[in-house]
């Protein structure tokens, strides 16, 4: 029995913890041989492969990123032709892979979950979204960090604000989900928390600002990088051009603090937290959720089922289909966000 | 409308986070006052109060301990003589308090059931264990920095563990459950865990530490405090005394490394983590449990409730009785801690 | 014997430990009453005052930015028509202030230097400066954290820079000395690291972003928010203006990006870490640097000199002229700078 | 020209990035080939090499220990009988090593000075301790770290005690100089510092906890494992037995924590850090002055002088002879300890 494991999209701390826990088990509990494939999807499409065995994955449990690599290829985008399924077949055929663990998010998901069903090609799945918006599982791993490392971010801004008294505009990740401003905004005793989910208003925003200058304290605003005001013509990525003709940048973070600073008169400044967020040793909880989804992997495997994934349910992991999992984004509920406006102001 | 709030037993990360979630809420959203009661139940019992207001919990969320101070008083010991209960109604008819919410552990919580459900005084527990062992709850606040500090521990050991080939022996909190050494010695990627569910086999323990030295690593060993070997007379903390009279302390981390020592043959170190285990800011998640569990328990105060906890069931913060909670410890399960088995040599 | 103590310039981890330390060391040791100016400057110039006293410095020490507060006013500007250095000695009459001390950068030492020469001020200064670039001193508090945070992301970028085989390019602090960039880039291994002393030729910074690839791993460039190529149109901050009339801003960071993509055909990433590493707790090494300059300092004071400010050579703390120390700018040697360049590539 | 390294006595955060840029320059500038040996003076005795090359090196600056290995073995022990630097002088030769670079301690180091100096065998030194006791150098790497750990455990410990309103005794490295415990216990506000380099007064200790608790504060006590009361019968490590026959270990912190109860009624709590200070990834410095020595010993066999050690002076990497370094022990003097005074109790 020999067992393919790939990881596609972003990268995510936890990534090398689940790959880790599915060679271990699988090796000295089933007796399984391995196979790493490359880079996402691009490894089964193009054939490009890595050794995997217990030798290969010690010492990678506190390791961030992936030890196969990661990328966002996709075996149904054009470039194959139709000809991805044909392709990742011949190399499941060549490499004489009898499952494949697919870790990634919804697109890499996807994926497995149309070559199980539709294809009869063995998948399982283990999720991983650091923004914390997938279906079907209370949390994924490298959430954990993301929101410890704002946090980190906002505790040590907390102190640079009140020296100067200015407002300080944190912009997070987060495109379509408001997950980790929200964890961290709360944790870090953010004043205003923005989130995707729900357009803001950015009066309202200025009132919080003011209101807490009033109290005498500098105010923190957290940002996820996927909100935008309710009204009013924010552009978050406009084409004008820089001298290089390079497309300019402004993320919503900046617009904001120079709206803050024309409305309220207050100085205001903006710190994108970006790649750091994702990067590095994961959290304690990560390694522990990843090292538990990577050993269910390999169970789910072993007892022979496809096209599903692992989740985790309160202090359970559980399988569920993949299709169900990623049919819909999971994006924080009203009365959730709701529940953190008693700090706002 | 006035509420006391009283914290009791150890200190753990977060116990500032709960206070001021329920102040914050508590004025803003439903214009109470509060009273704090210093020391746990010695609080209302020799009336020693500390004012509580929206100014006193501000900056508090991300420092550890508890601005209330905290004690193991319990008004039902010998020392009240069956006056307790009396001298906390006295208290809370002083104090003008309407209904009291407790923060504590199995103790604090006990006696919060028992005046709410045999006295009739209203109160609201929030439940709090570094330990993770009370039922009802997936987790408490503490423990998830707790396992961090110890993680990070147990990541800095293995450096010096391989550098001299030598064993490393970690001890841990958990004097009756694991959850700690289950935790951060997967997280850790440590070579044994033993924690109090389970007596373990010394000899067992020996042949892990030997299989790890023959694959050139050297080997991590987390003991949970309450740990202890199956068989032999390990004495924990035996009755000699030392040169000023002083009982010996020995705990099972001391004694496992000499006795892998002694069997192996190979070097063997203890580190005892000890009191960091709890101190100090609380992580992220802590923070965010923490306020949440304290904005729903000024929530159950003004819904007019008693003798409910706040629990986390999942990602929700659910009521429960708290008999119930505190009726029987959350140890680790068997097939939980079979899991890890994997990872063992 | 009544001292007065103001903090201006940019914030910065440790100033609350050096109020605590001369607050600590002359009330105990000298008996002296001390006076808090609000804001740098801006305090005696406006009579603004906060109480200093033992209780007041309680817990601050691991604190970041400054109880006191901070500006960047200035006695001899425009603002003050000619009336700057009256109304300060005003103000020291007014609360019978016989020394200040002054905790600042080049210019806040400088008006102390100035008041001291030229007025008979008494004034002792402590020098202040997270970019590490005031002569004198071989370190000032705040550098050692800004570098450790740098460093912090530096390692976490890393991993995520492998996952994906994409150039990171980190845009630290820095904008007339390379300090933080050199220490930080060496410590974090990264790449290529570029300051503002040398001008950056961008193609020589491509072969090394190539070469790394070469060897199959993924570069981290760190780059002075200072640093500018030696040719070529970089415009910084251009004058573009956005939809709102804002003007756009675009640091060396995100136009090297930019370049590195151009040319390389590599993927190329940005992260600024800006005000994160000026805030939150200082390091170990700054809190205690910090407190030795607090407490010389308050010795300076006792001993009657005006006109010097303490600082750091190998582990004695000395006094000098604070004319001298402010008299150039400590930049990165150009031999060190070539020490460092055998890691590039 | 081939380079030989080794690594000697206890592992320090720091050692890896010596190795790395002494390899990287090494190879890059000067296309020197280099071998390994392993664990110390044992490497070149017995004939253990490992192989030593960039790729080799690569990665291992983050990481704490030595991938050398590291043992305390001495050529001159009774156990070569005579025989050590003809064994050595045979490696040398088989291994083809016209230089050999020794990264240590007082003891690694007199070695080296002694078959440099008398028997003419090129070797060059790098100072190790985390202890910071080797002359000659301002710091040596390692001691940053260890003292960040214990000042992170430092600050942790407060918040617990204030809880509780408990004395914490923390215990951490120093047997000889009390270098960690001075800087960790000032940047860590303790309220009691104990050096080994003055015998403690265990009535003026217990003066200054009972005026810390007058003062509604709980004390911290940081005390190096090399302390010792000045009067009055402490056993460290007494030879009473357990009940297995082992020798009972009792450090200095365990009894000052009983005794400081004996005599003030106040509860005491003991933390010993242990190992967790010398493991781990090194602090941002400790990489910067561990790649500088690294860099500067390749250089000095590079101009083929032998017989000196690196050192940090200031700022400034200087060379000194190794015997020189290691005559004498670099304990605090008296006038920095009575400095910190004016923070106990």
């Amino acid at each position: 029995m020999r067992v393919g494991v790939l990881t596609g999209g972003g990268d995510c701390p936890g990534l090398n913890a689940v790959i880790r826990a599915i060679v271990r088990k699988g090796v000295q509990e089933y007796g399984y041989d391995f196979t790493g494939f490359r880079d996402g999807w691009r490894g089964p499409l193009e054939g490009v492969t890595v050794p995997l065995s217990i030798p290969v994955v010690r010492g990678i449990l506190p390791r961030g990123g992936t030890i196969l690599g990661s990328s966002r290829t996709n075996p149904f985008d054009a470039e194959y032709a139709g000809q991805g399924v044909r392709r990742i077949r011949d190399s499941l055929a060549t490499y004489g892979i009898d499952s494949l663990i697919t870790i990634g998010g919804e697109d890499t998901l996807g994926v497995a979950a149309t070559l199980s069903d539709e294809y009869g090609i063995p998948c399982v799945g283990v999720p991983k979204t650091i923004d914390n918006d997938l279906s079907g599982t209370d949390y994924t791993f490298g959430f954990d960090t993301a929101v410890g490392i704002a946090t980190e971010a906002i505790d040590r801004l907390h102190t640079t604000a009140e020296s100067h008294m200015r407002v300080l505009v944190v912009e997070v990740m987060g495109r379509h989900a408001g997950w980790i401003a929200l964890h961290s905004g709360l944790a870090g005793g953010a004043n205003v928390i923005l989130i995707p989910e729900q357009r803001f208003d950015t009066d309202q925003v200025c009132e919080w600002v003011t209101s807490r200058f009033r109290a005498s304290y500098a105010p923190i605003v957290v940002v996820a990088e996927g909100a935008a005001p309710a009204t009013g013509g924010m552009i978050l990525k406009d084409d004008s051009r820089d001298s290089f003709g390079h497309v300019r940048l402004s993320g919503v973070g900046e617009w904001l603090a120079k709206e803050i600073e024309r409305r309220t008169g207050k100085e205001a400044r903006t710190t994108v937290l970006g790649h750091v967020q994702r990067g590095g040793t994961p959290s304690a909880f990560d390694r522990w959720l990843a090292t538990r989804f990577g050993l269910h992997a390999i169970d789910a495997v072993h007892e022979g089922v496809s096209g599903v994934m692992v989740a985790l349910r309160g202090t359970d992991i559980v399988r569920l289909p993949i299709s169900e999992a990623t049919a819909r984004l999971k994006t924080v509920d009203p009365a959730l966000y709701a529940e953190a406006g008693v700090f706002f102001g």
